[in-house]
């Protein structure tokens, strides 16, 4: 089956977001806690990446901010987010978190909000992995108006025996999910580890 | 357990680069083909991103230019690519072309190109999921030299069967794996569908 960019555009709107949305495969599903003029925020993100290892940056995409953005409004006023990542005991409640709620996506999902240290941002409190960011840098896309976020990663919160003998994370001790598009979300199993790859 | 952002930086660097590169999650195990000045060329990304439906846009992250880069070099040059999502029953061949082989890795991995259409670059004949993109724009990532490049979805080969009813990728038919960090993979398997969420 072959789809040209031209049916791909032909789409209703809908459908091609959905689509589109799958074409980049599996993603973490991330809750990103913020807080500032608009009160505490939590918002559903599939587009958390690897920026860099030294120093330690993550990266993420936000849509236009052609309307009222809470989650980006709040990290280019407060310079500060946390990432955390979802698991299937949480999964309808993050996933519900996208909806377009009058209050506090913490209330309407009955997800806890938790303070660490001197992080002014809130974690989820029912998430095994967390993330505390501060603002380094975005870049506006000029093709289509979404905002490539750059944060360093100053604080990693996880429990203790979830990191192997190599010193990688057993992500399905953490988060055992995954999501693939803007609908559809899908388990984690570890399958295999493969060494570094020499010829 | 606390893991500070000084903490990453006093890991010794095959270390640091193992655990940050988790932290982003599971992510799309993709190869990236590409046909240049350097002969055919499959490259392991796992940092394809959705960037955008209207115009379809697609994302991916190169590692900095301070060394040969194949990939980015070819497709600077050509300004086309393909993206390949990789499955179980070639995973290890998929990751085998992250070593450093004098040869075409699609002969050291023993994968097939294939050529599709008028689209200058190798597809994986072995991959389910494929993806022609023709170049738009790069952003270099001053932070840490790395390279942001934007790609147009030109053409999507895939089976009659794998999208659903609502038009969405039935991504486990397609390709069933995912990647976290360097080295881990992970079955994903379909757990749920979940609707637009309403208040």
């Amino acid at each position: 089956m072959t789809i040209t960019n031209t049916d791909l555009q032909n789409l209703d709107k809908r459908h091609r977001a959905s689509l589109i949305n799958c074409l980049s495969g599996p993603k973490a599903v991330t809750l990103i806690g913020t807080k500032g003029s608009h009160g505490e925020n939590l918002a559903l993100f599939n587009s958390v990446i690897h920026l860099g290892a030294n120093p330690p940056l993550i990266g993420m995409i936000s849509r236009p901010h052609s309307v009222t953005r809470h989650t980006l409004e709040h990290i280019l006023e407060t310079r500060t987010w946390t990432i955390n990542h979802a698991n299937d005991q949480i999964l309808r409640q993050a996933h519900h978190t996208s909806a377009k709620h009058k209050e506090s996506e913490f209330a309407a999902a009955r997800l806890t909000a938790i303070y660490k240290g001197k992080h002014p941002a809130p974690f989820v409190e029912e998430c095994q992995l967390q993330i505390a960011c501060k603002y380094v840098n975005h870049y506006p896309i000029k093709e289509n108006g979404t905002i490539f976020i750059i944060g360093s990663i100053e604080v990693v919160y996880l429990p203790e025996d979830s990191i192997n003998e190599h010193g990688e994370l057993q992500y399905d001790q953490l988060a055992n999910v995954s999501s693939v598009g803007l609908n559809n979300y899908y388990k984690v199993e570890h399958l295999d580890r493969l060494a570094y790859a020499k010829p």
